[in-house]
């Protein structure tokens, strides 16, 4: 430990965030002042998303600070792309138990690593003493006509989803069980893309969307409880990755799949005429889509395999429970 | 404790956050989706601050609830003030031990009885697992000829601060002491004001600003460091309560008002031919304002009691020390 002070770590922030500030050309203040002043683009809706991780909740306390910063951003960017809107600006709040310079150091090559993917530039923030937290607001925009609501899901929409399932909640399971994780797995787990191309691709074509933190029944039914409609899920359907395949049988996989958080995927409903662009959507936008299931007006999300209602003892990652 | 889930608390929150969304009219998604959606003025720069208060760091863990939501936003509603920003809107990240409703209300009591007063809509955030935790951050706008910078210091400005110093940091020396804490000083502490008036009234009349967080001098040193300037301050000028007359002797006073953090009084520059202008407009704002010394060109900040230096043993408070 090196016992840097805050200021000592504010200049080191400053330092290494302040190439993006600058190539953006929209960050009239960046980090060093009470606040960040900004320059907003004209006719744009402002979209603002806030999430924090805690030490042993949202990761394992073993997790690598690398890992800790990208993840740290990632949730947040997931949550611009299930508005359909483009990234521009975060802040960073960091508590930590010492002023641990090097820990620092490592926290921000992930968290700028992926920043810089995007054209985030980190514009303020604030570091603490307190146990190991990271909180992030980031900042996007996007065109009033483009927004993804979660409200919009209409009887009759195809449900979609980006990507495969499951993949962080079996390396949880297996860090859980003691045994070994997978490494694609765990890369998953530690690094998840947040799929903001596809976000922005949708917008204008997609109805609803909501990325998959909570786990997808759990998040499929926000989005049924906001559009006050339902939806029947085919589970057989759910796009699973090869390691996930390999490291568990299709039971445990189906309920990872159907349950387990921490995907960063997108879940999107659409009108059934959009299917071809929404297709030509996802593969300009570089990832797969698969459609999972359809909008209906009973209530409540339910489950099918084989044409039966599937249930799991597993249920979406809630705290507090 | 109540056990309540992260849905129910944010179901609560979102309930009592809307008012306030709705009578702003441009909060287009507020609470309930992944991201809030936020419509923007015309002509304005963006503001965003943020600061997190962990429990036993930044308050003592007995604080009740209500002063914790009242602070929590008080000190980043200053450091809008401090760039001369109204304030728009606020997220908020709430990291408790257990899902709590009844602490929960409590806390909002306390946050929205602030952010009404300055029409601050609660648009987004999350509750989670973990120690006492509160990341807030906050959205304002300023116009560009009116922001207040901290390197816009200039040789020859009077140095000036808003109402009176020391009273939080009295408070704490009081807590620590195992004495009786004065109500007053106790006040300050757990219910600062933020000086957003003041700081609206100041764009385009003071140059540098700051809030007084860190303590006077290692504040006004940010100033110093930012402008490449230094700065002579007067500390018998220094502006005192009543309340921290009564309680403390004159050394230990001026100790704590030229030393002491938390008092989110506002330090600004400005030219002496703009002296009864802002004395104006500080009226005007319903705050007073004292002038306690000048920006000179020797780096440094030096502070003088009878024209002689003085010295204190303590320093501006960091964390990491």
């Amino acid at each position: 430990m090196s016992g840097a002070g805050e200021f000592d770590l504010i200049t080191r922030i400053r330092a290494r965030a302040a190439a993006m500030a600058e190539a953006r050309g929209d960050v009239e203040l960046g980090i060093g002042d009470d606040a960040a002043v900004l320059r907003l683009p004209a006719e744009a809706l402002l979209v603002v998303a806030t999430d924090t991780l805690n030490a042993g909740v949202h990761f394992p306390v073993e997790t690598v600070p690398a890992d800790i910063g990208w993840k740290a951003l990632a949730v947040n960017l997931s949550d611009l792309a299930a508005m359909g809107a483009r990234p521009a600006w975060a802040t960073l709040s960091l508590s930590l138990p010492q002023g641990d310079a090097a820990w620092v150091d490592a926290f921000l090559d992930g968290f700028l690593a992926l920043a810089d993917q995007h054209r985030v530039a980190l514009v303020g923030g604030d570091t603490t003493r307190g146990p190991l937290s990271v909180c992030v607001t980031v900042h996007g925009f996007v065109e009033a006509e483009r927004v993804l609501r979660r409200d919009a899901a209409r009887v009759g929409d195809d449900v979609w989803v980006s990507g495969t399932l499951g993949d962080a909640a079996g390396a949880l399971s297996q860090w859980r069980g003691g045994e070994g994780v997978e490494t694609a797995l765990r890369a998953r787990l530690d690094r998840p893309t947040p799929r903001v191309a596809l976000g922005r691709a949708l917008g204008g074509l997609a109805h609803a969307a909501i990325d998959v933190s909570d786990g997808l029944l759990a998040d499929l039914g926000h989005v049924c409880v906001a559009s006050d409609v339902g939806a029947e899920l085919e589970v057989d359907a759910l796009p699973a990755s090869e390691a996930l395949r390999e490291a568990f049988d299709a039971e445990a996989r189906r309920a990872l799949q159907a349950t387990g958080g921490d995907d960063y995927e997108l879940c999107f409903t659409a009108l059934p005429a959009q299917r071809d662009a929404i297709v030509a959507a996802a593969r300009e936008a570089g990832v797969d889509v698969h459609r999972i299931g359809r909008i209906v007006e009973r209530r409540g999300v339910v489950a099918l395999s084989g044409g039966q209602p599937w249930t799991s003892s597993r249920a979406g990652y809630t705290h507090f429970r």
